[in-house]
């Protein structure tokens, strides 16, 4: 039988499919079982989103433009221009979701071998991508005592090598939630110049901020417009993770020539995806009210519910539907594990993320886990009536 | 402005896509343009595919799982049962198009520096998805004096070395519609199962099959069951190609557990294109009844009109709905922008495929070029006459 590649054999199995078995024999015990693993939100998706792909009247699904279909791409436009957001259709290229638009980063940018600094804890599956392209992540730690804020701009000095390339934030947080603000972002941008960068910045969170604060995209950092490359996403903004389309905005016209022809590579988005979301950017300020709305009350609950129990903590994420809240255990994988195997209060359990996984730095994250609040305010206080009452009686509580 | 990364530059612009802004030229000045030089074909998507969506009732599109819906992967393997081609749903991930299952497939199961052997002309865009691996493409040289057969197994063998890990072939072909017989894959077997290589069958236009003639798949070649992966796509099979739905599948568990982290990285295929596919599944055998009439005659048009023209030659194709010409032509890239700047048969002209895109051999294919015989009849007949007038004025003719 012939070899893997290298590549394949560092490739990481997901940290939160890792799981995956234990639950489902959980399910098959007849448990019932509160998903606050995934970043799949329960919120329908814009009924006008649905509408747009029942209403189509394509004879023929042809392929797309490379780029994107133009109407949708200066559609894009209108909806950047609404976020304070500058550009043209010729700086976007739709991609087959976020994940696309991160590995033709990669890809476009740098060299294997050529190492990438991310504040950790990040995106697991930057990890993944980073394999793919044989790009080291320089990990960066941001600690749960600051709330995950940027870490001092000396580390990033310090972690700085010749082979460092770029700085990856993803703004608000997956998985902290963390909203950045302006003061960081240019304190970002100034190390980004000095060392000439790039700064890939996913911003796929970008209308769930909280309490007032308001987002600031790293595509209005003054100075550094040949340096910024926006990761962005719908899957999340209209909650539509399954029309895979996503995008890759950068005003550097030398990394739009080349990252186009790895978009002709593999042809074109997905058209249906693009029909969706080009309805999408219609979608009434309402919607995003009702959001907005339910997934503060939702947040409250979480982070109120964890830090009432005892040795618990859960800093008040700004963004996103994360948070990252430190529990007293030995070791948050076999946590999450115990939960699904052994723990059964009235007949149910919850399944999390330990948060291991979103950090590189081996032995990191062993106490605190992922909490996505994608779930309605009901099953929320169950679920977290089901942490509380496991801290009672996980064997590997630490205090 | 920080810099490109090496395979960002040794990327190759599509070999198609360069004559764009000629046609786009062309356009502005009134011409009427024959577009023979993409695969994207003028059928009608069958009535069921766009139904289906239509008739979608979800609320949420939600991801789906890494490896595809779970009913469409079933539904997939009584589609391949009924083409003779026995697997399971755990034999297949569900792909973004063909695209993605070749890129998973090369950086599976090779590293950079390796080599994969393809018979040339091959389809233009392997190379992008070799640069994007980082893997070498060593072409073996097929001869449109046998119709573009497959080249004597002795070429496979002079052409392998300790680096060589797979071989490629696309049956029946883009760009000459060769179709393999069960003798030559036969031959490819042996080679395969002595070196131990990873055999890549690109099998897309496996339904476009002339002549009586019948397609065998490389996953039923016995006894190298743990070397072969199928590429496939419903875009041409179902003319759907914005759906993006594509399969990467093997009967090697091992391959399929280290695809699938690759597939989990990227979360899952587009949720829209798969209820797409499913539902293509059901297409009626009247359907594609009706396009295999309508691609012979029109295979036959383009065929027996190149033979005509004095100094052509064209072989007679089996399959896909391409075929390559020989013209009197000093330089086929030269030739094809011609027809687009300055040639006029009646306010009318042709937009052609240089062949040399599909060689990576430089200097072959400068006699040749690709004609997609994706247009109707009338429009094949006008452009046939183009290219018969415009061999005759071409400053660049050879005999």
């Amino acid at each position: 039988m012939p070899q893997i590649s290298q590549k394949g054999c560092q490739m990481p199995a997901s940290p939160i499919r890792k799981l995956v078995p234990f639950a489902e024999e959980a399910k098959k015990r007849g448990m019932k079982i509160y998903h606050l693993n995934i970043g799949q939100p329960d919120i329908e998706t814009p009924e006008n989103v649905i509408q747009a792909i029942k209403n189509t009247n394509i004879k023929v699904v042809e392929y797309s433009h490379s780029a994107g279909i133009l109407s949708y791409r200066q559609k894009l436009c209108e909806y950047y221009k609404s976020c304070k957001i500058n550009i043209t259709p010729d700086d976007i290229i739709v991609t087959t979701g976020g994940s696309e638009a991160i590995l033709f980063a990669m890809q476009v940018c740098l060299n294997p071998g050529d190492e990438v600094i991310i504040p950790e804890p990040f995106y697991a599956n930057y990890i993944g991508f980073a394999v793919n392209s044989g790009v080291h992540i320089k990990p960066i730690y941001s600690s749960i005592e600051t709330g995950f804020a940027l870490p001092p701009i000396s580390e990033f000095e310090k972690a700085i090598t010749p082979r460092t390339k770029a700085i990856m934030i993803c703004n608000p947080s997956n998985p902290t939630g963390y909203l950045y603000s302006l003061e960081e972002l240019e304190l970002l941008k100034k190390v980004v110049k000095k060392h000439d960068l790039y700064l890939f910045s996913d911003e796929v969170y970008r209308e769930f901020c909280y309490d007032g604060k308001v987002h600031h995209s790293a595509m209005n950092l003054k100075g550094i417009e040949d340096n910024v490359i926006l990761l962005d996403s719908v899957s999340k903004r209209y909650s539509a993770c399954g029309v895979r389309i996503g995008a890759f905005i950068t005003k550097n016209k030398e990394v739009m020539k080349v990252a186009m022809k790895f978009a002709q590579a593999r042809l074109s988005p997905p058209t249906f995806g693009q029909i969706a979301a080009e309805a999408a950017i219609d979608t009434p300020k309402s919607y995003f009210d009702k959001v907005m709305k339910e997934y503060i009350a939702r947040r409250d609950i979480v982070v109120e519910s964890i830090n009432k129990i005892p040795g618990c903590f859960c800093p008040n994420p700004s963004g996103a539907f994360y948070a990252v809240a430190r529990l007293p255990i030995d070791d948050s994988d076999k946590f999450c594990q115990w939960l699904l195997e052994s723990f059964n209060y009235e007949g149910q359990t919850v399944m999390l993320a330990p948060a291991t996984g979103f950090y590189s730095t081996p032995f990191l994250g062993k106490n605190e886990v992922r909490i996505s609040y994608v779930l309605n305010l009901e099953s929320l206080k169950s679920s977290m009536k089901c942490i509380e009452e496991a801290l009672k009686v996980y064997p590997g509580r630490t205090k």
